[in-house]
C-alpha cells in the first residue's frame, strides 16, 4: 500500500504520533491494510513522511498495545487478526513502550557525554560519609533558597579566579541544570524581552525560548562566532551567547565581537547579555579567554555555567550570576522558590571544591581529554581533506565537515545502522537551511573511552563508506 | 518626618524597595531628612506603608551599602554624613545583605519543617557509600529524562500499595520538587487551560499560575474542602486540588465533593484534576482516603507529589502521575528536558525503597508525628475555646482559630517579637477577605522536638495575652 497517503499535518493541535496512529488503525479497520500485512520499517516510514522516527515509534507502539498489529523481533510489525481484538480488555495498561533504542548504540558521540573512567569516587564517598551524618540534621531541612551560602562562596571565588567572574556568593543562584534555570531567567527578565540566539545554537534554551512564546532572531555564526553585528538590524534586547566555545561549532567569540557585543548591550538600559560558559573549564591551545562578565563594566551580563562536564551531568547542579540590578528583582519575584538542588549534594560538593579535589581534578581532566582531542585529530587527519575538523581550542565536542555528495541525514543514518551515535549541525539549526553546504557533524568525544578512539572514529568513517587519503 | 509622605505605586514596574529607595535617598539628599535623624524600625515602617517588611529590608539594605544610611546593631538605622558619601568608591560591592532574620528565630511553627531526630541518618549512608562506587561509573551520565526506570518502578508499587494510585512506571515523571514540576505540567496542558484554585491555597502553585499569566479562578474551601459545585459557575478547565489534607485549612475533601469533582471533569474532554497530595502519607484517624487518581475512570487526574514530607524538604524528589493521554504528549514536548533529579540520590532512595527502609520509617514517623499532634492537641486544650483547632486528622500542620480582638498580623507580629514564627490563614488567600471572622493561624508542628511542644506553644499563646482557661 502506498503510505503516503497518510495525511499528517504539523500544524493542528493534535500530536503527529497521533494523527498517525488514528490513519493506521483507520485504515486497518476499513480494510485498506489486510491482516497479516507488514508495515514499513520505522525509518522507511519515518523517510516517506519526513518526520521523525520517534513519532513513528510512539504510533506504533501504541497500535501494538491496543492489540491492532503485532511486534516480531527482527522481523518487524504485522497486522492482526481483528476478530481477536474484540478479546482484548479496553482498561489494559496502554503504554509499553521504555526507550529500548539505547541498547542497539554500542558507540556514542553525544556532545552531553563526558569521561567517567577517572572520576574520584573514593573522595567523593568519603565527603557524603561526612555529610550524611546525625550532627548534620539540619541539612534534612530546606537550606536558602539560592542555595546554601558556603557553596556560593566556592563557586564566587572558583569563578573569580578561573574565569574571571567578578561577584559576591549573594549574586549567584544555584539550579537543578540549564532546564531550571533558564526558565526563571527568562521570567525574570520578563515579557517584553525579545532575545537574539546563536544559530546554529543550543537547541534545549532555543525551545524554551519557543516554549515561553518569547520573541528569539536567529543571529548567525561563523568561525568568529556570533554574528554580533547583525544584532543592531533588529529589536532584540537579549542576546544568548556561549562565547568562550560556541555550541555547537565550537567557535570562540573573537575580542572584536566581544567588545561589540558589549558596546551593543551599552546602549540601551534594558539590554542584557545571557553568557552561557557550559564547557570552559577544558580550554587546549592559547591563553584562557576571560568571560564577558568580567570584563563588562555596567552589570549587563547574566552568567551562567554548570558541574555537567565538569563534574558529571547527572549530578544536576547548575548556577546563573545575576546583575546586582536583577538579583533583588529576583529576591522578591521568587520568594516562594525553594532551592532545587538537594542540600546533601551542595554540602558534598563543598568539601569537595574547598579541599582543592575540585582544582586537581579538573586539571587532571583538562589532560585527559587533551590527549582524547589529539588522538581524535590525528585519526581524522587521515581522511583530511575529505574531512576536516573546526572547534577544537576546547571543550569536548568538535565539528567534522565532511566532504561528499551524501546529505547530513544520510550520514546520520548510516552511522546509526553500525550502532554509532552521531548528531548534525542541521539539528541546530533555526529556519531555513543552506542546502548547497558540505554536511557537518557534531563529534562529542568525551564519553568515548581513549583507546577506542582510534576504532570507533574508524568505525564511523568507515559508515560513511570513506577511505584513508592514500 | 511623616514617612507616608513616600509615594509608593504597585502597579508600576519598578518594584517597590526600588521606588522606597529612591524617595528615601531622594529626601536624604535634599536635606527633607536630615543627618544624624534615625529612620523608623523596618517593622514600623512596614505597618505605616502597608508592605512587606522585606521590602523595607531590601531598601535599607541598598541605602547602608550605598552609604546613605548606617545600621547600628540593637539601635536603629541612622542617616549619614553626606560629605563623607563623596568617598565611597562607586564600585564598591552593592549587595551586603544576607538574610539573618533566620538567627532570631527560636521557635519555628513553619509547616514547611519535618522532624529531624529520627532520620536513619546511617542507612541512607550505607546506600550511598554503594551507590558512589566505580562500578557506577554510568551512574554519572545522564539517565532517563522521566528519571531511572527503577525509582519509578518503586513509586509506582508503593503508589499502588499506599494510595491506591494506579500507574505504570512510564506514567512517572520524576522532578526537584513542585517548583520544577508544576511549570512543566501547566506547559503541557497548553494556554487555553483555565485554572480553578482551592482559596486559601498553597501559594507556590498559585504564583505558578498568575506568574504563567494562566487564568486563575478562586474556589473558596469550607469544613469538607473545595466547594466543588463552585466549579460549575466557572469557565475553568482544571482543577487543583489538595484532598487528602487541604493546604492550608487541613480539610479533608468529602466522598460527596469527590465524586462531584470526577463527574465534573467527566463533563468535558479538556477537563483534569491535578491532585496535589503532598503530605497523605501522614493520616491518624479513621481509614485511610484513597487517592482521586485511584477512582478515577477516565484519565482525567494529574496526581502529583514528594518525598519532601516523607523524608526530607532537602532531598528535592517530587513525582508527578500523568494520565496516559498526556504522557505521549509530554515526552514529544519535552524530549529536550533532562531530568532534574541527581542521579544517585535517585538511586539511593531506589535502594532505601526496595529494601523496605521506607515503608519502615514512615511507620517510624507516623507515630511520631501522631504524638506530637496529641500534645498539640492537648496542650491546646487548655485555651478552649479562646483556641480551638482544625484540621487535625493528617499531615504535619494544623489550624487554629482564636477568639480575640487581634488582627491575624498582630498575632504574627506579636509571635515574631518573642522569636516565633507562625503563618496567618491570610497569607494564603486571594482576593477579598472576610473581615469579620475570627484570626486563623497555620501552625506546623512537624519541626517542633516532641519534649519542647508544650511549652513552644505556651510562650505563643503567652505572646498573644491570651492565659489558660481556669
Amino acid at each position: 500500500m502506498d503510505y503516503l497517503m497518510f495525511q499528517l499535518e504539523k500544524d493542528t493541535h493534535t500530536p503527529l504520533y497521533e494523527q498517525l496512529y488514528n490513519e493506521i488503525k483507520g485504515a486497518i479497520i476499513d480494510g485498506t491494510i489486510k491482516e497479516g500485512a507488514k508495515l514499513p520499517s520505522k525509518k522507511k516510514l519515518a523517510e516517506y513522511l519526513a518526520i521523525s522516527q520517534t513519532t513513528i515509534e510512539f504510533a506504533y507502539s501504541q497500535l501494538v498495545a491496543e492489540g491492532f498489529i503485532s511486534s516480531e523481533a527482527r522481523k518487524g510489525f504485522y497486522v492482526q487478526n481483528l476478530e481477536e481484538l474484540a478479546l482484548i480488555e479496553k482498561e489494559s495498561p496502554v503504554i509499553v513502550m521504555e526507550e529500548k533504542e539505547m541498547d542497539t548504540i554500542s558507540i556514542d558521540f553525544s556532545p552531553g557525554k563526558i569521561d567517567t573512567e577517572s572520576f574520584p569516587f573514593s573522595v567523593w564517598r568519603k565527603y557524603s560519609k561526612e555529610i550524611i551524618n546525625d550532627v548534620n540534621k539540619d541539612f534534612l531541612q530546606l537550606g536558602h533558597p539560592q542555595g546554601d551560602y558556603v557553596l556560593r562562596q566556592q563557586i564566587s571565588s572558583y569563578l573569580y579566579q578561573s574565569r574571571g567572574v567578578k561577584c559576591t556568593p549573594e549574586q549567584i543562584i544555584l539550579g537543578s541544570g540549564t532546564e531550571q534555570l533558564m526558565p526563571l531567567i527568562i521570567r525574570l527578565l520578563g515579557k517584553e524581552a525579545i532575545y537574539g540566539i546563536e544559530n546554529p545554537g543550543y537547541p534545549l534554551t532555543h525551545h524554551l525560548f519557543l516554549d515561553d512564546k518569547q520573541k528569539s532572531i536567529p543571529i548567525p555564526v561563523d568561525s568568529e562566532g556570533a554574528v554580533v553585528s547583525k544584532l543592531d538590524d533588529t529589536n532584540a534586547t537579549v542576546m544568548y551567547v556561549t562565547p568562550s566555545h560556541q555550541f555547537p561549532t565550537g567557535a570562540v567569540l573573537s575580542a572584536t565581537r566581544r567588545s561589540q557585543l558589549l558596546s551593543w548591550a551599552y546602549q540601551q538600559d534594558n539590554r542584557y547579555i545571557i553568557e552561557d560558559d557550559y564547557d570552559s573549564e577544558f580550554r587546549y591551545t592559547g591563553r584562557p579567554i576571560p568571560s564577558l562578565q568580567g570584563i563588562d563594566q555596567n552589570q549587563r551580563v547574566i552568567y551562567l555555567s554548570t558541574f555537567s562536564k565538569s563534574l558529571m551531568p547527572s549530578l544536576r547542579i547548575a548556577y546563573a550570576v545575576l546583575p546586582e540590578s536583577l538579583i533583588m528583582q529576583y529576591k522578591q519575584k521568587f520568594s516562594y522558590y525553594a532551592a532545587t538542588v538537594p542540600r546533601m549534594d551542595q554540602q558534598i560538593l563543598t568539601k569537595f571544591m574547598d579541599s582543592g579535589h575540585f582544582a586537581k581534578h579538573l586539571n587532571k581532566m583538562r589532560k585527559i581529554y587533551k590527549r582524547k582531542l589529539e588522538i581524535v585529530t590525528k585519526t581524522i587527519a587521515n581522511f583530511n581533506p575529505i574531512v576536516t575538523i573546526s572547534g577544537e581550542q576546547s571543550g569536548m565536542h568538535i565539528l567534522l565537515t565532511i566532504r561528499t555528495c551524501k546529505r547530513e541525514e544520510e550520514l546520520i543514518a548510516l552511522a546509526r545502522q553500525t550502532g554509532i551515535r552521531v548528531y548534525g549541525l542541521r539539528e541546530y539549526i533555526t529556519g531555513d537551511l543552506e542546502n548547497d553546504s558540505d554536511p557537518q557533524i557534531v563529534l562529542g568525544f568525551g564519553g568515548i573511552d581513549t583507546n577506542d578512539i582510534p576504532s570507533s572514529i574508524n568505525a564511523l568513517i568507515n559508515a560513511w563508506e570513506i577511505r584513508k587519503t592514500p
